[in-house]
């Protein structure tokens, strides 16, 4: 499990840990590696003459490298599960143009023998200055009950608010990291301001109350690191359903909540997807969750075009059909 | 406002009431009509002459018809909205192959002065017999907790008992009549009885169950006859929604409820739509929202070209083209 | 070819077959195999090393297994091909998490050396009581014209009797068995009587003698065991046409039977897809084929969701993404 | 009913007729009409002031017209019914900017008493040479069996060969006039007959064959003119159903026919439509049947595009949005 | 035609001319009306008893009214055409519940006799103003191709500048009043320069440009006020061809202009609809594309509700089916 | 690159070279080559024993063939790139039921080594014969500025011709190969030709010069031959938009062009995809536009279909599901 505390201390520990570990962005054909890494799948396979080998997927917070274990029965080679971190000893090659480690010893390792920070992809920005941004934001609104619920979540409830900052937004796509979904989070709602700046019909406070709430059902959709997996609930039932329940319900708890403003709320929160195929139940019907639906669909396309043109490294040519996107994409030009 | 107490003796006063008064769909050109009705629609019109006149539609539970004061100065035409019930004295004449009433005198009637049963459109079938064959179906369930959920809102909440039984399933479509959203429901629930039966794979009591919540979220989704129109609620969240939260809360007083149950539960009722362009956020991932899915859709739909049939009266022909069944239709020969 | 006789003693010869084969659900890990099996599918492939070996896929009734011949040139090596029976000698081990049986010794066995039944995939229910019960649906319809339609394709044309109790309902997707057709269509004439009886608009006698016609065309579609491909005029005019064209040309062979009736039965055939883009040339236009449409949708897809269900064993977890149900499933909680 | 006869002699009839009769589409505002014209539809409707009046549309071959009779009680006006050829006395006006004709006397006409071909819209092409035409690409057929099957339609079957001349193609959209089938099939033939010389691929018997009979189903989807409207048979099965139903019917007549060959055929007929969801129940899935349904989606939208072209007039502007081409059109600038 | 002078003192204006004369919007039945409107529509009409009538359209600023001239020969009524300023002298009146004028008088007037501003739908917001605000913004472009390309159109080219402040965005829907096209396009660039502060990854320069000239091709596709509707270059190629053109051909009059920048810029107007269903012959595949599309998608829908939600004035239930939002809206509760 | 004057001698080279190499689609089992092909893709990948090999695509105008080069340290392997020429010496061996060629030694050879015209695919007609048919329909042009626009392109631009003739008209899917350009735009433009034979509404040579141009924008959009893959122009603008400007640009310099003229051949160009979404960005709304979208879908679809069944050689059974048909194809029977 991720260590809370670590959040904190997040920027210094990893200046000193990279001086120590290899992480995976960085191996070369022909580098030996002697190392922690979390297993992200394990599976035993057989060659074509019969004989089983291990079929393993190594991850850090850098990214993911194939691993194969061709002597299980070699003395070196410990017992360990998919999701345990493991001390793996062994060569890069390179097998049909991607790296390949190919590991002599391993060993499950114990919670003291890493960081597991380390392992896991993160936010690019500081979690602690987006929360504290995050704040600023609810301090600024004027509607009593909507301040009141947001501070229950966001201020007052301590676990809540961890969840939150250590959450990912997604299994993939898009901000599919520690801190993913307070950084969407923050982005939707501050183009929410933007909008309220912009278009003085909107109701700012209930824009932007529905934007720090919108994606909060993905605390229970999505399990937490470094399984980041959709849960029962999250597949029975999904984000949008959850977050409008988690927010009916703590709106009972604030004595005299309009109810007006209540049922807008959540239909915000419902309607934010925008379309029924998109899983929200509702089309917006009322200009808050129509300015809200747009945030988020532009922050969420716009992070996805992005992440994707990062991994892309220094190519600047074109990178072939984006599912996603539908349509191949290139970074530009200059 | 709907007598409640009308319920029990339903059948009786009507036989008396047949006599008295004449129904609209019984009207034929050259009647006299002198007697009270629901004032479903009222409008102030100008004729080309320039001089206004009233346009209303007059409803009974046998169906509408289109009404005109063309004097509205005229002594005998006294005051009242749209929803009172008046008494009207009028002739029956032909317009466009239509029935259009002539009033000559009109005014707002009394609560005393007729019975709000007349006037609404009210199920074919009988209420009290209905509502008894859901109880012993409740009374079936084996399952400890989904037996106590049921009983907690069919038996033990009687202001939701009387509301379940009066209301309709929708505003037009299909079932949108006194009744409709009972008879709906338990005409679902009894073909999710036969799917049981026929694949034993099935959840009997999770089905059951489900079946019998299904819709209950058109209570509030719906305002009660004679307005029988969305309500506020109801066009912002859906009764698929309200319905799920109402459903979550109840479970939430029954200590001991199993945590997945109801997951599985609240699924049933989210996905029972089928696909998301119809309003669910969840398409069926257990086999029990799939036969619900089918067993609503199939009576929904049934119904819906049942009810157009009905309309017919003796038109063996073709009715044209149905934007509801997208096709034209007919009755089947014999 | 499959041998009709061995459908009355069914159930006694399976019983006795048990004790002398392995069944491939119950090959394991490192178990030794000599028994016939039928050869689904055969090709020659090369090794890294450019030797040629055999690729095989071995089917009997309990499912398929993958089999490699390494060493084609072994004396014990007869010659066979693509859907002969084959005995083979051999042992299982996995790769890839899945068995795979290498193969020391294989011949083409003989008629006699083998019971067909055994390797089939076959309906779970006994394919006579399942007739039985479809007979004395067809006695129980009252309008003589389509009595006698149905007498003269399930009791009097032996034939076809015959090849529908043997024929799967599909190639894949759901009751893609022998017995497939006649329990899907059972079970759907079963639901259209339940109808019936709940609807008292359908007409009963049209709507039972188009579920239990609404698929024979698949009689022509599909070609029989062990093939069970699709023929050239079900590539080029499908069941839906087929069925409705053997329909149209046995009515004329019945005096007197009215026009107007036979054009709603063909209807309800064309129709029962229940959309253009199904596959039918029609949607449905009387309430009959309504109801045929939603009977045979619920059990094709219920069916289809409990065949995915049953493979998954004991895996009570998630089971991914099903391309026909559209969504991640997973079996209901107890 | 048309005078059959009147096909060999219409275009003399017609130069002498037109000196007799007013033609709808010479109609102007104030001109006095004394002529016969055919009654497309009869209501009886009610002026503001509750007075019945007739309200009818007159046809004749180049257009209708609306048309009203004020004076119901007038002795000149006598009974008729839709569908009765009426002399009419009146004079025309403009309402709305329409032509209206006010009826002053109308008497229903005897047998005699007109020429039917004058009152219905026909083709302005020649049907006996469109027909030779066709006869023709019959006799450049090599395939016996093609052939045969051709002959025996539109050489032996003379009332075929009749009705066949006398359809039309559509209810409304693109061919909806007297000769518009054998219009629209001689022009498919025709561009099947271009194809066959472009692609040598295509089997130029097989095809031309399929695009003489693509259609012929609407002889029995759509009854004579002047109803022209959708038969029974023709809403419950479609004109692509019947069609392939009449041709493999006779196909059985002629001993030694290919089956590969008939399913082909009957494939054509099937897939011409091209998309399941404009009813065809298979796609095209030899070359002859996607070259049959570029010809016929050819001809159809084409035609369409020209007919409203054409009932444009002089106006060379933009002529608002047009339904089936799903575009605003106009004509080209020079 | 719009007096371009009126623009620099447009405030004024309107305040002196608000006292002089009865804007639309102000009607009220039994009003006296003596003043200029714009006639946007007019046709000649027949009453039930025969007599023609003059069947009007009228325009300003604030809205449109119907209005009658029911007496066509009177000696007061004289000659004008559909886009006349015509004086009108009436009485308002209400005719199913909407206002109308029954005209007793009307002349077509001279230039000089109204102030063209006043009769036309008017950005809310100073034009003036907006277009400064607009040059700032080309002001802060790096990029010297970039900025010479927006200089050589929005300060150099004096005819183009006028026109682009005048133009409306739309025929209807959204921003369709003179200065709509200015509104649109700096509201579009502003959200464009806050998506460039927020996403580093974007170009700023290439998305503001982008932004700037994204639909100057309505320029062309539109007529001016007041006929504003559809040119027929506007029918045929559309504002996204006509403005990349715009765009193509003035960088070939910039020497040196980066021909990759080039092409990047014609992509973004190209795809700056987003899908192709919706006009854009090419989906983003660069990210400043992608942005724009959000950015013109988010301002025009959020403007289409915002518009709808002004006409409704204090209406606070709600509004109807909104056929482009599709859904049902109202106000928000607060 | 390819030699332009081996167009001319086209025929006799090929006959002659014919007897000196071995064509890919000749290579059996067992052969052994030594001959220069095109390596139209080089990866090094990896063996099981971890040892480097060379992976390669080799391409003549008759195919390609996958080939290995087992040892790529051997003195005879040489080094060559992707797109380079390559002579090559080994064995045709099979794998997976596909040839597969085993290089023991490799060499890139030089310009004079081989004839470009072998390597590449290439159409089956002649390349000069069919442009002089282009040529002689334009000089069929009666509209002189039409005449003279596709002078200006086809006779008159030398550099132009010659691109266009060498050309393919797509990167796969339909006419993948050189003069296919060409040889699509003759078939479209004589298939417009047939269509203003046959509607004589039809503007001819407005019709015949939009198809000469509909696909000249596939110069720019597709790179040429051996690599003929999209451009970054083609991807981002694409070959309908690049094909409207080319011809915008032309117009400019033929005085007198009338402006309609021009814009509603720019429109046939942009709309001749026919739906938004497969890239026109306007449908067609002039006859000619609709004629030119039938012949070029007509004849893209059946050369799609033709070059498949070509490419199945004797195979006269069901090719299986086709991407691009969306259904199952097979060889007509005769």
């Amino acid at each position: 499990m991720w260590e809370p505390g670590g959040c904190e201390s997040q920027v210094k520990i990893e200046t000193e840990k990279e001086k120590m570990m290899k992480y995976i962005d960085t191996l070369r054909e022909g580098m030996h590696v002697s190392d922690v890494y979390l297993c992200k799948n394990k599976q035993i396979a057989l060659t074509k003459a019969g004989k089983e080998y291990g079929n393993l997927t190594l991850q850090d917070k850098t990214g993911t490298i194939d691993a194969k274990i061709w002597d299980l029965s070699s003395p070196g080679v410990g017992n360990f599960e998919t999701l345990d971190y493991i001390f793996v000893d062994g060569d890069v090659t390179v097998f049909m143009n991607s790296n390949q480690l190919n590991i002599k010893r391993v060993r499950k390792v114990n919670e003291g023998e890493y960081i597991a920070a380390d392992y896991l992809p993160v936010s690019s920005k500081n979690i602690e200055v987006m929360y504290t941004e995050l704040l600023t934001l609810i301090q600024s609104l004027k509607n009593p009950y909507l301040k009141k619920l947001a501070d229950s979540f966001f201020v007052e409830d301590q676990a809540f608010a961890k969840a939150f900052q250590f959450h990912s937004a997604a299994k993939s796509v898009h901000h599919g990291f520690v801190g993913g979904l307070l950084e969407h989070t923050l982005s939707v709602t501050k183009m929410c301001k933007y909008f309220a700046g912009s278009y003085p019909q909107l109701n700012r406070d209930l824009l932007l109350t529905a934007a720090m709430f919108h994606d909060i059902g993905k605390i229970k959709e999505l399990s937490i690191f470094p399984a980041n997996d959709y849960t029962d609930e999250g597949q029975l039932l999904g984000h949008i359903i959850i977050g409008t329940e988690m927010v009916s319900d703590r709106i009972r708890t604030i004595p005299g909540f309009p109810e007006k403003l209540a049922t807008e709320l959540k239909h915000c929160i419902l309607a934010h997807h925008g379309e029924l195929e998109y899983g929200s139940p509702k089309k917006p019907a009322i200009l808050e969750a129509l300015a809200l639906n747009f945030a988020d669909n532009a922050d969420a396309k716009l992070e996805t075009m992005i992440e994707v043109l990062n991994g892309a490294g220094d190519n600047l040519g074109w990178l072939g059909y984006n599912r996603l996107l539908e349509t191949n994409i290139r970074k530009t030009s200059e």
